[in-house]
C-alpha cells in the first residue's frame, strides 16, 4: 500500500490470506514519495518468487497501475475511498488502465476481495487453496441461510431486536 | 459474454490469447436470458479444467458477478460501453461486488486487457506464459520507443503527416 | 433482500404491506452467497402463488435483475444506499436492465415506495387494495394541509419551535 | 409520452403490448405544456377502466410522477436519454419520488421493458398474459442458445463475418 | 415549498425578505401529495398579485417547475440537498427544464440567494428595492474587506485563534 | 455572451424577446478575455435602463456570475453544452454561486428559456408582456394537444411516417 | 482566498511557504463580493513583484480564473471542498478554463501541494528554492521508509496498535 | 506525452511555445510501457536545464503525476480526453495529487493552456516571455472586441451568415 492511512483497510488482504494460509508478505510502497523503492520492489517481485501483488491506492491512485507496469504478475488493485467523491478518482485511476497494462481492480476499499481473488489466482495452480476457497464459499453461503432461517422463525420485528440492528 | 453484440469488443480477448498460445473457449451465456445456462457453465468450469473466466457484460452488467459467485475460479470482468453514460453504469455493476465474492474488472471495453490479465494469472504456474509476457511487454516497449525517435528525429509536424494522424 | 444488514431499510416494505392488508413473506436470498437458492426461490414464487417480488440490494446489486430474470412476476427493485456513492452504484445496476428483463426500480433506499408500487400492483385486480391506497393518499394529503395551515397560523419561526425542527 | 419527440423511442411500448395482445392507448400528455390535460387524464385514468400507465418523459421529467400522484394505478416511468449527460438527468427526475407516490423506473430509452412490465403487472391477474410473457422468455432464451451454438460452431471470426458486426 | 422539512432551509427566503421589507407568504404546497392544492395555488398566484414564487424541492423536485408549468410569473427554483447524493437529482429536476417552461435555478440549498433573486425581479420595478440590494451588497463588501484588514494585520494564526475556526 | 461560438445557441433568446416585443441588445462580453469590459458593462447595465441580463457561457463559465456580482439586477444564466462532459462543469459553474450573488440559471444550452424567463421578469411589472406570455403558453398548448389529436386519428405508425421522425 | 471559512484550509499553503522560507502574503479577495478589490489586486500584482498567486475558492470557484483573466503571472487554483458534492462544483469551475487563460489547479483542498507547487515554479529561478525542495523530498521519502520499516518489523496487527490508527 | 495518438492534442503545447519563442523539446515517454525511459527522463531533467515539463496522458494518467514525483520541476500536467466519460477519468487521475507531489493541471484537452502557463512560469523570471504574454492576453483581448464590435454592427442574424456558424 502506498501509505500506512490505508492500513485499517488493507489489513483486511492480510487476514483473508492468513485465513487462507497463504504466505504474504505486507509492505509501504509509495508512488510518489517512494518512487525508487517502488521500482525496486515490483522488478523484484516475480524472482523473488511473489506469485501476486496487491496494490491498494487511493486519489489519484498510481501505484498498482505502475506496479503492473513493472513485472508480469498479476497485480489486483484496492481504491481506497478517499476524502474527494468517495473513492470514484481512486475506482478511476486504478480501472481506466491502457492497452496492454491490465489492473485486476476490486470494489472500492475492497481489500478482503483483493485478498480473496488473490487466492483464487493462486488457486489455479494449488488444489489445496482452491479447496479452501470452496469451504469459505460453504461457510458464507450457510451463514446466509442461517439468518434467513432464523429471520423466517422471529419476524422482522424480533429479528431487528435480537440482532441490535 | 451476455450477448453477440458484444462480440467486436470481446473478440481482442481470444486474439490475444491467441497470442500467448492459450487454448480458450468464446461462447454467448447471458445471466438474465438463459440463466440456467449461466449456472451451469459456472458450476462445471472448474471441473472441465477452465483456470480463468472472462467474462464481458454492459449496462446492468450481472453476468461477471453472478459467475463468480458460482466458481472459485478467478473471474475477470470486462465493463462493456453502454450506451447509457459511456460504460459507468456496466463499470459500477461489475466492480462493486460484496465482501467474499470479487470480480477482477478491467478498463471499460478493456477486452484485450482482460486476456493479458488472463495470461498473467495462468502465468503464474506456467513459465511458458509468464515469458511470452515479458516478450509482449518488450515489443510494446520497443513500439513506444521508436516512435518516440521518429518524433523527435521528423519533429511534430512532419511526424503527423507520416502517420496520418 | 440479500443480506440482513438491509434489513432497517426493508422493513419499510413489509410495514406498509401490513398497513394494506397484504400478505407477504419476508426472508434473505443472496444472489452472490446463496446462488442456488435464489434459484430456487425466484423459480417457484408464481407457481405458489406470490404476486409481485420486492428485492433490495446494494453495490453490484444483482438480486433484483437475476430474481427477474427467472419469474414472470413483476420485480420491484429498491437500491439500497451503499457506502460508495451514496447508491449511485446499486441504482444503475438495478435500473439498467437489458431489454427483455424490466424491474420496477423505486427511489434509492425507496423500500416504503416498493411496499406501495406492490399494493398497487395488487390492487389492478383487487379493489379491497385500490380502496386502501386512495385512503392512504387521501390521509397524506391531508397530513401536508394541516401541516401547511398550522405554519400559516403560526408563522415559520414559532413552528419551527413548535416542531422542533 | 410528453412530446411526440419521445414517439420513436415510446413506441417500442406500443409494439411490445401489441405482440403480447394487451389493448392499450397511446397519446401525449405534457406535465409541462398541457397540465390542465395531464390532471384530467390522470385523475381519469382508473375509472376509465385502464389497469397501469406507461409515461415516459426526458430532462426534468415530470410526467411519470405527477401521474403517480394523481392515481392510484401502477405508473411505469421511462427516462428519455436527453441530449443532456445521456438520460442520468430523466433517470434522476423519474426514480427519485419521494415517499408514498412511487414510479416503476425502467432502463433509460426502456420503452420495450415498460411494456414488458406492464405486461407482468397485467399478468398478475389475467394468466392468458402471463403465459405469453413465459413465451416470450422461452423464445429469447432459444435466441440466444441459438447465437451461442452457431459462434461455437463457426468461431468468432466467421460468426462476425456472417452477422455483420 | 413541498414539505415542512424544507422549512429550515427555506425560512433563508423568508429572513432575507424580511431584510429587505418584502411582503410574502410562505406556505406548503406538495406537487406529489397535493396536487389539487398546488394547482390552485400557481394558477391564481397572478390574479392574487403575487410577483415572484419561490419553490423548494427535493429529490424528484417537481414542485417549481409543475408551479411554473401553471403561472407567467416567474419561478425561483432552490434545490433541497437530498440524502441521495447531495442534491443532484434536486439540481436536474429543477433546471432542466423543457423548452418554454423555465424555472430560475438557484444553489443547492441557496433559499438565502433564492430571496436575494426575487428582490432583484421586484428591483426592476420598484427602486426602493433595488436600493436595499446595493446597500445590502455594499454591507457584504464591507464584512469581506473588514476581515481582510484583521487577518492582514494579525497574521492568519493569530486570526484563526480569535475567530475560532 | 462569452464568445462568438456561443452565438448559434444565445441567438435563441434573442428571437424570442422579438416575439415577445422586447427591446433586447446583443453583444460579447468575455469574463476571461476581456475583464475590463466585463466590468464597465455590469456596473453600467442598471443606470442605463437595462432591466434584466441574459448571460451564456460554458466550462469555467464565470460570465453570467461577475456580471451577477457587479450590478443589482437579476442576472439570467446559461450553461453552454461543453466539449467537456455536456455542460455538467458549465451548469456547476453558474448555478452554484455563494450566498448573496444568486445567478437564475436555466436548462443547459436553455437560451430559449433565458429569454421567456426575462420576459417573465419584465412581465411582472408589464402587463402587455405577461399577457404575451400567457398567449405563448396558450400556443405551446395548443400544439401540443393537436399533436395529440393526431396521434390519437392516425395512430403510432401513421403518425411517425407523417411525421418523418 | 475568497473568504475566511477558506482560511482553515488555505493556511495550510502559508505553512509550507514558511518551511521553504519564501515571502508571501495572505488576504481575503473576493471575486464575488468584493470584484473591485480583486480586479485592483489582481491588476498591480505583477508589478508589486509578486511572483504567483494561489487563490482557493469553493463552488462557483471564479477566483482563481479571474485572477488569471487579470495578471500574467501564474496562477495556481486551490478548489475548496464544498458541501455539495465534495468539491467537484469547485474543480470543474477553476480547472475548465478557456484556451488562452489557464489557471494550474492543484488536488482539492490541496493548499499545500498549491504552497509547494508556487515553491516549483520560484525555484526554476532560485537555486535556494529549488534545493530546499529536494531536501523536502527527500524527507517525505524518509518518512514513508521508516514506516514501511517500522511496519515490517512490527507486523500490521502490533503497528496499528502502536500508531492507534 | 504518453502516446503518439495524444499528438493532435498535445502539439498546440509545442504551437504557442513556439510563438512565445521559447525553446522547447517534444517526445513520447510512456509511465505504463516505458517506465524506466520515464524515470529516466524525468530524474534527469532539471539538471539537463528544463525549466518545466509539460505531461499529458488520458484514461489511468499516471504520467504526469511519476514525473512529479522524480523531479522538483514543476510539471503541468494535460487531461486528454479518453473515449470513457470524456475525460473525467484522465481528469481525477492528475488533479487528485497527494499531498506533497502537485501536478499542474489544466483544462480537458487543454494543451494550448499548458503552453501558455509553463510561459507564465518561465515569465516569473524572464521579462521577455512576460511581455509577450501581455502582447498575446492584448491580442486575444482585441480580437473578442473586434467580434463584439461587428455583431453589434450587423446583427445576429448577419453575423452569423457571414461567419459561418
Amino acid at each position: 500500500m502506498g501509505s500506512d492511512s490505508d492500513l485499517p483497510v488493507m489489513q483486511e488482504s492480510a487476514k483473508v490470506l492468513e485465513e487462507f494460509d497463504i504466505d504474504f508478505e505486507l509492505t509501504i510502497v509509495s508512488a510518489h514519495r517512494t518512487p525508487e523503492r517502488m521500482f525496486d520492489y515490483a522488478k523484484k517481485a516475480a524472482e523473488r518468487g511473489l506469485k501476486v501483488i496487491i496494490a491498494g491506492a487511493g486519489g489519484s491512485a498510481h501505484l498498482p497501475g505502475m506496479i503492473a507496469a513493472l513485472t508480469t504478475l498479476p497485480v489486483v488493485g484496492v481504491p481506497i475511498q478517499s476524502k474527494f467523491l468517495f473513492g470514484i478518482d481512486s475506482l478511476y485511476s486504478i480501472v481506466q488502465m491502457p492497452s496492454g497494462v491490465p489492473v485486476a481492480t476490486v470494489t472500492v476499499n475492497g481489500a478482503k476481495n483483493a485478498g480473496i481473488l488473490a487466492a483464487e489466482i493462486i488457486g489455479t495452480s494449488d488444489k489445496r487453496v482452491s479447496d479452501k476457497i470452496l469451504t469459505f464459499k460453504e461457510k458464507i453461503k450457510k451463514e446466509v441461510e442461517n439468518k434467513a432461517h432464523k429471520l423466517e422463525d422471529f419476524g422482522f420485528r424480533q429479528y431487528l431486536k435480537l440482532t441490535g440492528k
